[in-house]
């Protein structure tokens, strides 16, 4: 019998928990009941968040949240910085675009982080900045973001710092108020490990004054809508309701575990991965300095194709692993470790990565990788 | 033990063979696995939608497919028509002045439905208005439009015909190609017997080159990027895999009833219910001429609290029907006959409904109502 095993970066695991709670009947969101549930997953994504901010759920995939960020907070003609290292900072600069903002790109070579100092100086010249739009960990290349020392230069700006943390969101750390960040947009179908359909914003009062100001076109994603239904415990419009359900599962196991203990057991996990890669002579894409531990990137050699590898994995053995996109298309395979994930699902992927590069004629002796992994572990 | 019957106008019951389907474990959705689905789950649209133009699947409530509507068509300063006879008429009308459009609103008195000509004759003499957004069953009023009557007038101008068929679709007819619809939207939490969180826009050609000339901000929303995607079987954005999956089971369903058999099927529970009221001493809120049969709004006694209604019903008895909304708060009751129903919910939903009219005051002599029902289940 095939395995079905993910280790892409989105959708990730659902735990059978929660793929049971996703399959209760359904329940009326206009009701004291669904009331309950909202505020109890309102309460429990504040402690994700590490905020006392307001969050708001947007039905929608991330990209939704993200939308809404530039669209409550800019209008047209404004000025925003973004950095683009990978697909989702583009997708920054790609949103602001749509909405008449010019942005200031700072341009990052794929596999490196952003200099926090790059954005301070163009910060300390242009006064009129309204935004900085970046990305704590870049699924495209594995590089995470030092979201804390980017904030050091923002929070006393003018400027607002908005952070995309879909993917990194109850991985890695992100300390919404301790660090002065105003605005993180999340999603379902990462580290809470849900089925994707949900999105969450959280905004300071700093970047709800840009909020009430904005001038763009927005009714969906219009977050004085939000503020103003969340003041009487309700959404603007029907939410996802069997998915806000089910969150509350996913945020009461986040909380049992400890969100430290969580960082910690993923971190252990991308230190395994790394060294089992390394093991069988392969590379790690990201420089040494700004690896993610939401997923690991993964050079292969000229000779194999990443292509290949991810459908062999996927098609014959049933382990979903993600491919390069763009320049990295072929080069790269995407491990995450993120979510509902333990170290025997990374040794299974690289026992499976094992084979497949055998397969296709990569040298090493079979185990290496598993045991590297597994010294990492056992530690 | 307490039911939990839902006869709200969205959430509909979810048929516990889909409740399986949502707990099911998830796939990732860049897969030839998933790719299946997504194209079962359009062919399967296009039998409900009865039409051969595209249909693009979003992720977001019903509000989302009509914001794509009107942000895709629409450039600021453009002409529209909107009607409003309720709450979600209005919806257009909101949208729309959100896009910077002002619209010419034809308003309609609650409970009745527009009159064709009132669109035909500001069609002929401004010429220059580019789409018509009506609603085909108003679910704040339990009226109906005459989507082919309005098509009839609109499909020879340039004008397009937009329709928010939310709650109506594979409830009630409409046939897009025959008639000449434009752009139809709608969700996946009414007839289609889903939890809320995916959304369908079916667009045109005619209503497609509006789409590539309009010049507002859009971009999770945005069409062109939906009609891409599509042509390689994907979505722009990760989908909401889950409810996508689920959604083919309730496509089988559909078309194993078969459309006519399930528009006839509501027609009768729709008509039962009517009885059923007036059995009751109660009147039906919408005119006679323009009864929707995917709910029945029922005016209530001056002497009973419809808010008390519903609340007892649901938070007592575990049924669960809407109240009224706006002006009609407290007025009416609207019992759904869509999606996953049949004429035994109908009567439960019936009886409890006589339990509580006696317990607040109101006449009449028990088991009259559910008679009434039962006379013409039976015929």
């Amino acid at each position: 019998m095939k395995r079905n095993l993910l280790l892409t970066p989105g959708p990730t695991q659902i735990p059978p928990e929660i793929c049971a709670a996703l399959g209760r009947p359904i329940i009326h969101h206009r009701t004291p009941q669904f009331q309950e549930n909202l505020k109890e997953a309102v309460e429990g994504l504040k402690h994700v968040f590490q905020t006392k901010n307001d969050i708001y759920l947007l039905t929608s995939s991330g990209t939704g949240a993200m939308e809404a960020a530039v669209c409550n907070l800019l209008s047209p003609g404004d000025k925003a910085i973004t950095v683009e290292g990978g697909k989702f900072g583009e997708r920054w600069s790609e949103l602001c675009r749509s909405y008449g903002v010019e942005p200031d790109v700072i341009k990052v070579t794929w596999g490196k982080a952003v200099d926090p100092a790059r954005i301070k100086k163009i910060l300390d010249t242009h006064k009129d900045i309204k935004a900085v739009f970046i990305t704590q960990s870049e699924t495209s290349t594995g590089v995470t973001t030092d979201v804390e020392a980017v904030a050091r230069v923002v929070r006393d700006t003018n400027a607002v710092l908005v952070v995309d943390a879909v993917s990194g969101l109850g991985v890695i750390d992100l300390q919404m108020d301790n660090w002065g960040v105003d605005v993180v947009v999340s999603a379902s179908h990462k580290g809470f490990m849900l089925p994707p359909g949900l999105a969450f914003i959280s905004v300071s009062a700093k970047a709800f004054k840009l909020v009430e100001t904005s001038k763009s076109p927005r009714y969906y994603f219009d977050l004085r809508k939000s503020k103003e239904a969340m003041a009487d415990v309700d959404t603007p419009f029907t939410p996802a309701i069997g998915i806000v359900i089910a969150l509350n599962e996913s945020l009461r196991r986040i909380k049992q575990e400890g969100l430290q203990n969580l960082f910690a057991c993923y971190a252990r996990l991308a230190s395994g991965t790394r060294e089992a890669a390394k093991a069988l002579g392969l590379s790690i894409f990201p420089d040494e300095s700004c690896l993610s531990n939401v997923l690991t990137a993964v050079k292969l050699p000229a000779e194999v194709d990443g292509n290949k590898v991810v459908k062999i994995m996927r098609d014959t053995y049933g382990i979903s692993v993600a491919g390069g996109q763009d320049t990295l298309k072929g080069k790269i395979i995407r491990i995450a470790h993120m979510g509902c994930v333990d170290e025997y699902d990374i040794l299974t992927g690289i026992a499976c990565l094992e084979k497949v590069l055998l397969k296709l004629g990569h040298k090493f002796t079979p185990g290496v990788g598993i045991a590297a992994a597994q010294k990492v572990f056992i530690t």
